[in-house]
């Protein structure tokens, strides 16, 4: 006989469905949340479901917004020549973190895996190369994972989309910041020889 | 300028109050849920009102329960002669799980702690003795914490529990199942050698 109330095994089973929590981790949230102030419980469930509702894709770029197109899209202070392409919406929110671009974006929704049933026609693509004929990009700078998907995805994507007058770049990989070459793996570090940069 | 739409930081921060939920795991928790199917988000809000609404303390036994009194308390099979004393709701789940228990329980709501200002009245006590004239209980057995205030707060119920035809015990204190006397600190070796039991 199990003595957990029955709400409370249900919300124990959603909870373990979110990324990072385990069994005692959902036991112990769930516990704590029904014996805390009722305002917290409230609090959350409604905190969910406003993110859920009002956040989505923006048409354009497609990084997460409430407003659609979103303001890295139509801020006049951001770099309009300048096109960073990344697999997912929460990679613009880790390369904004980064403070380093003013450029605006472009997602792809993920990278090309024939594993895993993911084709061309599957990511916005065809939405990028309408973006290039009705935006004065002069440079896409592919910002894809350093797996073999992402780099079979950068070279399917800097063949297709090369024309005249169009930059093509890739951003470098190498050694992570704060890190001694003992951690590097081998390719990292072939990686990182190869982008040898001119001291100056 | 920030990036996160205003209703994902809201959802960020109320995640970092609960239990080891840090920044990060919130964040990670947040972006999850506003891209994964609509139906999870809603079924989480849900479970979360759901199991705060009807979770409750047992009026009896002060267990968390959905109906009170709670089937622990009613239960014919228990024995109705032995009263587990613990201090936290959640106690009672824990020794429910290791299956080694049969008799009733009765939650205090903390320990004695003058530095915190937990005194006497704010636990339970008064209804612990007050089931002790109303229920055929033979046998107290003192399953607290194992801290100062814990020893300090059994000590207290021995004296003021103590009458004729009662058994107070308090549980045993000793090495933790399948360690080695390494990890044990000197006050646990020492309440194990006190603690030690004739071999048959």
């Amino acid at each position: 006989m199990t003595v957990w109330p029955q709400s409370l095994s249900v919300l124990v089973s959603v909870l373990t469905r979110l990324p990072g929590i385990g069994r005692r981790s959902a036991e112990r949230i769930a516990l704590f949340l029904v014996q805390s102030q009722p305002e917290l419980a409230q609090q959350l469930a409604e905190a969910i479901q406003q993110a859920r509702r009002q956040v989505q894709p923006c048409s354009q770029c497609g990084a997460l917004t409430e407003i659609s197109p979103c303001v890295l899209c139509t801020d006049p202070r951001r770099d309009a020549s300048l096109l960073c392409v990344v697999e997912r919406a929460t990679d613009v929110l880790s390369i904004e973190k980064s403070g380093s671009y003013q450029g605006r974006y472009h997602v792809l929704g993920g990278r090309l895996s024939p594993l895993e049933g993911v084709e061309v026609q599957d990511l916005r693509i065809a939405e990028l190369e309408q973006r290039l004929q009705s935006e004065p990009i002069r440079e896409v700078i592919l910002a894809l994972g350093t797996d073999v998907e992402g780099e079979a995805t950068c070279h399917y994507l800097a063949r297709r989309l090369a024309r005249p007058g169009l930059r093509i770049t890739r951003i470098a990989h190498g050694l992570p910041a704060g890190t001694g070459l003992e951690y590097a793996d081998e390719l990292t570090l072939g990686h990182a020889l190869q982008g040898r940069r001119e001291m100056t």
